[in-house]
């Protein structure tokens, strides 16, 4: 029997959440998760340490390509595969653009990708230059290892970063730091699409996001009233992204639209990503069975919408004891036509738990449904929001 | 953490398809699967025969629920699991009547539920008086065990069915034949419907199904061009069985609509069902979900199609070696908005391999499009289709 096999590093909501497509497609799906008991458990054949060369190696054995739910996995253990003939997409080369945020400055500018002003700064005086000329707020942001608003700071003074520029600290982190202006935006966006080995490359409409906290809380595809020369422009951006740096599977590019009307690349993402969720019911082919297409080398599906307007809200955990799967039976009577969609993961405050999403023809009453009915799921109180 | 467990007996592609909707949810799927490489073996936590009572009663154990994958699990299992305090959705009074076709006409008969002209006979005597009177030809059905044309015979003489008529046979059969008019009809109709033990009734739009040598060969949802009048009785027929007989779960009532305009009874099937595949992508609320909803007795969710027309083909094996998946590079770059459902099986001629769905505007170009990729991604011949 034909098999199609893929493995997956990491076994969380983006491993999980590849499990329908899989299973839809006759794909077999191999996940290597960190503990037995991860959001992606029912996929998981291996548990073990992702940094651990022989761990990564063991489990790259008989699948035809190996991918990812996150992209923390060394670049010399992705390297080794690669040398002993493993398929690995996005290839490790592609990879280090995502890994490293000065990495990925650096090759954005090279290509004429926009850049917000930027500097890697290995010292407070350097950083102080960097405030004085782009000051009096800037950001600094670790290189590697952040997410979610983690490793990225609003910068006043370089004491603000001291802890990151102490010796030890700044070697672990390469020996430099990102300074980035502070850009002034109306709004932040995120391009999603999808490009095979073989060269074919697939869009979606470029979506709204919104944040809290430094995480994402809502999406709203496509971004409502985007001047027509910026959707056009944001999949040429994805595009020249894409083809430049090699990238294999989905991307995320996360972008500011300025005050001024410019588009910005903040960051970005080589896998499926939380921007991409509303695909799941909103596009004929979800970002989930899209990589899958991608990184096996397999025709890209339609990303065409299946209806106008799809939003999408995060249950971010709001306690570390209340489990919103309680609130089902009252949940699902006030809204039977939201799709919920749970993560399997005990709750914590600040974890991203699950998300809705809602179709429509009007993004007011999208938002306003799918707003509602997260907060009802984690018991907010709607009158005192938090 | 709040837990719902569904125990699904069965292992076939109906719960295969259930894992997407439980994995969305954060239902955890048992399943009690006949093989280990069964369809539905990623939420298999246990092989074995599910007609030996240890067995089953074991499997239910630690489950909120035990529903089914196909109705063929001895009531007798069932009534022990129910006296036990095991929850069993649909339950086994209800469940009877999809197992037993004269129990079923008993019952519609009793209910007023529209029944084709029919008769018990254990007899080649009374089938040849039932022939005289309504023949020349009718149909006889076996009782109990027939599926997908199987147990069903067009009959012109009683010695059409005399393997079926002899002593230990008929015994076997529980010692009587179904003998049915054969009905002048114009097409098949199937009405979907769900129903939670505490009184929730949902249903979805009444939708044409095609045979071919007696197995489901497409499906077009809604049925094109069904008089209001029908669409609506079609909904109250349902609504009737399924209240009167007490059945939960999933409701598929298989229909003829006549050449007199008339809707008549078919077949029953009290679990999510192949006139319903359709309903993945669309309906806001697939039928494998609403079935694991209405079995919890949680509230059951919106039915509304998103978009107009949804057509469905099957993937019925034609060979005993070729593997459709071979054709997933030119079958998925020809046809990028369909969507390829493969239940993971070995090719089997006359086996239900997988599905086919396309959603559009117009049921020609659905129908056309789901047809020719089904029949391309099956290697037939278009020119000189068997």
């Amino acid at each position: 029997m034909k098999r199609y096999r893929v493995g997956v590093i990491g076994g969380g909501q983006l491993a999980r959440m590849m499990i329908t497509p899989a299973t839809n497609l006759g794909i077999e799906l191999r996940v290597l998760s960190e503990q037995a008991d991860s959001s992606a458990k029912l996929a998981t054949t291996q548990v073990g340490d992702y940094t651990n060369e022989k761990t990564v190696m063991e489990f790259a054995q008989g699948v035809d390509v190996v991918t990812f739910d996150h992209e923390h996995v060394p670049l010399a253990i992705l390297s080794k595969l690669e040398q002993a003939g493993i398929r690995v997409q996005p290839s490790s080369k592609a990879l280090a653009h995502a890994q490293n945020k000065l990495v990925m400055r650096q090759a954005l500018e090279k290509i004429g990708a926009p850049n917000p002003i930027w500097k890697a700064v290995s010292s407070a005086t350097e950083l102080k230059q960097f405030i004085n000329d782009h000051g009096p707020e800037v950001i600094v942001k670790t290189p590697i290892g952040g997410y979610d608003g983690k490793g990225v700071r609003v910068v006043k003074s370089a004491s603000d970063v001291s802890d990151w520029l102490d010796g030890p600290t700044l070697a672990s982190l390469g020996g430099q730091l990102l300074a980035e202006q502070k850009v002034s935006f109306k709004r932040e966006l995120s391009q999603l699409s999808a490009r095979r080995s073989s060269g074919e490359f697939a869009s979606w409409p470029v979506v709204e996001t919104r944040q809290r906290q430094g995480v994402c809380s809502e999406v709203i595809s496509p971004a409502p009233e985007l001047p027509v020369h910026l959707v056009s422009k944001s999949v040429e951006i994805a595009k020249l992204i894409s083809e430049s740096l090699d990238v294999t599977g989905m991307l995320a590019v996360e972008m500011f639209q300025t005050d001024s009307g410019e588009l910005l690349v903040n960051e970005l993402a080589m896998r499926p990503h939380n921007s991409g969720h509303f695909s799941i019911e909103g596009s004929v082919t979800s970002q989930f069975e899209q990589h899958l297409r991608a990184v096996l080398d397999l025709p890209l599906g339609s990303t065409e919408a299946v209806r106008p307007i799809a939003v999408m809200a995060n249950l971010i955990g709001n306690s570390d004891t209340n489990d919103y799967l309680e609130n089902y039976p009252q949940i699902m009577l006030k809204f039977p036509a939201v799709k919920i969609h749970s993560y399997g993961k005990s709750p914590r405050v600040g974890r991203k738990l699950g998300h809705v999403t809602v179709l429509g023809e009007s993004t007011a009453s999208c938002l306003e449904l799918a707003v509602s009915c997260r907060d009802q799921l984690l018991g907010i109180n709607i009158a005192n929001p938090e």
